[in-house]
């Protein structure tokens, strides 16, 4: 693996576990009012379509990247439409 | 350009633009606490690092996407800090 590739893998890994502690504090606190909902319904149809775009490319990195993402944001998205 | 580059260009897009709600919603509120510091933190070093790879591998179009992301996420870090 090049330094190229480990610098990609890298940021794909840090793109996606920031959204760990988002949902975290979302569902201790039991609130959402700074997060935006547009923003979150927006990025999760951004996401299906890396998703979609990982399977039409056959680009399994992408793939597990963006559903994990989604897993999370998708999350936030519930919290923020309960918690409204 | 095909089917899978357009979706790989809308996907790009959203999860870009995203980010601008959110950034509008605590410039204009003044305040951030729902959102979560470490999550900003981690996603811009990520960012970053998706940039550099844009570099690296010469893709212009991961380039702007993170530079533009980039751009939104950092404003959004450095309101959630001052409003701490």
């Amino acid at each position: 693996m090049n330094i190229g590739t480990i610098i990609g893998y890298l940021a794909a890994f840090l793109t996606t576990i920031a959204f760990l502690p988002q949902t975290i504090k979302t569902i201790r606190e039991k609130k959402a009012e700074g997060v935006s909902l547009i923003m979150y319904t927006i990025f999760n149809f951004g996401l299906l379509g890396w998703i979609i775009y990982g399977f039409y490319t056959g680009s399994l990195p992408i793939i597990l990247a963006n559903i994990i993402t989604f897993i999370f944001a998708f999350i936030i998205w519930v919290l923020k439409l309960r918690y409204h």
